[in-house]
C-alpha cells in the first residue's frame, strides 16, 4: 500500500515550494487536488517549453512539479467558488498554500477560519518570511530573495558579485521542511484528533541550510572561505584526460587507500602527514606532484575505478543530462516520463523517497487545467454536477 | 504537545545526513537515542572548535547536529552490546542509520533481521547510492561525491573547475527526504500495524535537487547557463553603496512596481517591454541605465525599502553571520544556544519546522559521550544497571 493512500490534500500552491511538497505526497499515494485560478498556475506558461505533435508550445515547468495531481479551477474572488473551497477544506486531511503571508487570509481563509471549517485539518503555509510577526513578514519573496537574505550564495572571488547557487534551494529545501512538518502534525492528529498549523518560512529554511557557514562566522568572527577546505586533504576537484574528478579523503583509512591507489603507499608511512590539517599544510609540496602524475594518465572512469578499489570517496563530475541518463539513475528509477498538456511527454526526475522499494510514480501525468472538475464535485463533494456546475475559462 | 512526543528513535547515524534528520525529530519531541562507537561519533573531534572555560578544545560540529539527543556507547563488534542494540530495536518506533550500503548488514543488522526483531519498526537508511542493486551501490560517499555524480555543482566560467555549492546540500537535502519517508511510513504503520523500509540515496536526492538543470538538458540537449537568467528581467545582483542587492521581477505587476520604485513609471507603458524575454533582450539598453542611476544613490536598506514599497521581490545580500544575528532571525527564533562537552555553549541555527507556533528547542543540549547509558538501560530497557553494566571508554 502506498504510504499516504487515502489522504486528501487540497493544494493551493504555485511555482515550486508548494508544488514540490505536494508532488512528493502524490508520489506517495495521496489524492492531491490542485486548486487553480481561472488562468491556471502561472507556471503553465513559463519556459522551458516543448512543442507538441500538434505544434503547440507546452511549458514543462508545470509538468515537472505537478505529476499525479488533479486540477480544479476555483476563482477565490467568487462567492460560489469560495463555498466550494470551504467544502473541500471540510473534507481534507491536509491543506497547503504558498501565497505571500496575509494573502490567503484576505481571501477569507485565515487559519482561524480554516480550523473552524475543519478542526482536524493539518494546514501548512510556505512563505518567504513566515506568518508570525516579524520585520520582513509582508515582503514578497522568490527563492533567491530568501537565499540572499539568509546568506546563502556562491562567492569565491570577493571582487565578483555574489551568485545564486543554481538549483532553487530556496524553494526546494523549504518544500521538504513543509512536508516533514505536515507529516509530524498528521502523526499527532492521529493520536489526539486535533489538527495543526505548520508555518514554514523559506528564510528560516535557508538559515538552516547555511548552518555550517553561519556557525563558522559566529565562532570565528569571519566568513568561511569555501575555496580552501580547511580540515581535510586531499580534497577537491582535479582534472583528468576527459574532464574532472573529485576526491574527498577524511579518515586515516581513506588516506591509506589514497596512497595505495596512486601507487605511493610510502606516503602513508611518512611522518607529519597523519592528520587532515597536516596534509592541508603540505598538500602542494608532498601530495600534489604524485597525484597530478597519476591523474594525467587517467580518465574520469579509470580514476574513479582505481580510487574506489581502495574505498576512497570520489566522483566523476558529470553534466546534468549525463547524470540523469546514467545507468545509476536507471537502476534507481530516477527518470519518469510525465504526460502533460496536448499529449506531450517529457522525461522528469523521479521520486527520491523510496518506501519498501517503491517510489510510487505510476500516475505520471500532470493534469490539464480544470480536468478533474466533475470528479471533484461528484466524488469528493457528492454534488450533482449540474447544480454546482459553473463554466470556467 | 510536541508532534513527535512519545516516539522512540534509535539513531546510528554520523556526520550530517542522519544526524540532521534525527535532530529535527528531537526538536519535534521524539526521544532520540544516539548509539555511538566507543570512540564516539567522528564529528566529536572535527573542526571548527571552541575553547571551554577549562581550556579544552571542543568541536562544534557534533554539537550543531545533535542537540536534544541522548547518547549511549555500544561496540557493535561486541556480542553483549549487539544484544543491547537488538533490545533497543525491539522497543523502537524508528531506526536511522547512514553507514555505507552493506556495512550495517555485515554487523548483523540487515533489514531482514531488523524486521524479525520488530515488524512494526520504521527503518531508514541513508547512503550514497542506495541499498537496492545498482552500479554504484558499494561506493563510499560524502556529500560532494553525490553532488558531483548527479551534476550538482557551480560553474559559470567553463574554463574554471566545477566547484561545490558551499552548503552540504548532498547531506542536508537527503536528510529531509529521509525524514519525510520515515513519517510517511509511520503514517501507514498507524493504520496497518506494519513497519516500513525507507531507502534514501544521497545521489537520488541530488538528482531531484538538480531537476531544473537536468530537465533543461533533456529538453534542449545542452546545459543550462545560470549566468544569464533566460526568462525574467530585471533579474540579478546589483551593487549599491554598501554592498549588493538582488532584484527578481517575474510578473507584470512586479514590472510595474519596479518602474515606479526607480522613478520611471513611463517605462511600464513602453511598448515591446511587456514580457520577460522582451525585457531580457532590451535590459542593457533600456533598463540598466536608469536602474544604475537609481541604485548609485541607495544603500542595501534603502533600496530594499524602496522596492518593497512597490511589492518588488528583492533582497539585501547578507553575510552568514549578519543573517543569523538579524532582527528577522530573532523574530523567527532561529538562533538557539546549545550546550556541549565541557560546558561550552554555542549559538546554533534553530528549527525551521514550526508547528502551532512552536519550534521545540527546549532541550538544547548535545549529549556527552555515553551520558545516558544508565537511563537507557533502566528506563528504556528495564534492566538492572549492574547486570547489564559494562565499562566503556
Amino acid at each position: 500500500m502506498p504510504p499516504l493512500e487515502g489522504l486528501l490534500v487540497i493544494d493551493l500552491s504555485r511555482y515550486i515550494a508548494g508544488p514540490y511538497c505536494t508532488m512528493l505526497m502524490a508520489d506517495a499515494g495521496a489524492t492531491v487536488i490542485k486548486v487553480e485560478p481561472p488562468q491556471g498556475d502561472d507556471t503553465r506558461s513559463l519556459e522551458p517549453a516543448v512543442v507538441s505533435d500538434r505544434g503547440a508550445e507546452v511549458s514543462t515547468y508545470f509538468l515537472r512539479m505537478n505529476r499525479g495531481k488533479r486540477s480544479i479551477v476555483l476563482d477565490l474572488k467568487d462567492g460560489d467558488d469560495r463555498d466550494l473551497l470551504e467544502r473541500l477544506i471540510e473534507r481534507a486531511d491536509i491543506l497547503v498554500e504558498n501565497y505571500a503571508a496575509g494573502v490567503f487570509e484576505r481571501l477569507g481563509f485565515g487559519a482561524q477560519r480554516v480550523f473552524e471549517l475543519n478542526p482536524g485539518i493539518v494546514y501548512a503555509s510556505i512563505s518567504g518570511f513566515g506568518h508570525s510577526a516579524s520585520p520582513m513578514r509582508d515582503r514578497a519573496a522568490y527563492n533567491i530573495v530568501a537565499e540572499y537574505e539568509a546568506g546563502v550564495f556562491f562567492q569565491r572571488d570577493p571582487a565578483a558579485a555574489p551568485a545564486p547557487l543554481g538549483p532553487p534551494v530556496g524553494d526546494m529545501f523549504p518544500a521538504l521542511h513543509a512536508l516533514s512538518g505536515l507529516l509530524m502534525a498528521l502523526h499527532r492528529k492521529q493520536r489526539t484528533g486535533v489538527g495543526g498549523r505548520v508555518d514554514i518560512a523559506m528564510y528560516d529554511s535557508m538559515l538552516s541550510l547555511n548552518e555550517l557557514r553561519s556557525s563558522y562566522a559566529m565562532i570565528y568572527g569571519e566568513e568561511w572561505d569555501p575555496s580552501a577546505h580547511p580540515f581535510y586533504s586531499p580534497y577537491g576537484v582535479f582534472p583528468v584526460k576527459d574532464g574532472h574528478v573529485c576526491i574527498d579523503v577524511t579518515t586515516s583509512g581513506q588516506w591509506e587507500g589514497f596512497c595505495s591507489a596512486i601507487g605511493r603507499p610510502d606516503l602513508f608511512r611518512m611522518p607529519g602527514m597523519e592528520t587532515g590539517p597536516q596534509r592541508v599544510e603540505r598538500f602542494e609540496e608532498i601530495i600534489k606532484p604524485p597525484l597530478d602524475a597519476w591523474l594525467s594518465g587517467q580518465t574520469r572512469d579509470s580514476a574513479v575505478a582505481g580510487l574506489t578499489r581502495h574505498r576512497v570517496p570520489c566522483a566523476a563530475i558529470r553534466a546534468s543530462g549525463e547524470a540523469l541518463t546514467s545507468e545509476q539513475a536507471t537502476a534507481r528509477e530516477m527518470r519518469v516520463p510525465v504526460r502533460g498538456e496536448d499529449g506531450v511527454v517529457v522525461t522528469t526526475v523521479g521520486n527520491p523517497i523510496k518506501v519498501d522499494g517503491a517510489n510510487g510514480q505510476a500516475a505520471a501525468a500532470a493534469p490539464e487545467l480544470d480536468a478533474h472538475r466533475d470528479w471533484v464535485l461528484k466524488s469528493v463533494l457528492g454534488l450533482g454536477v449540474v447544480a454546482a456546475g459553473k463554466e470556467h475559462g
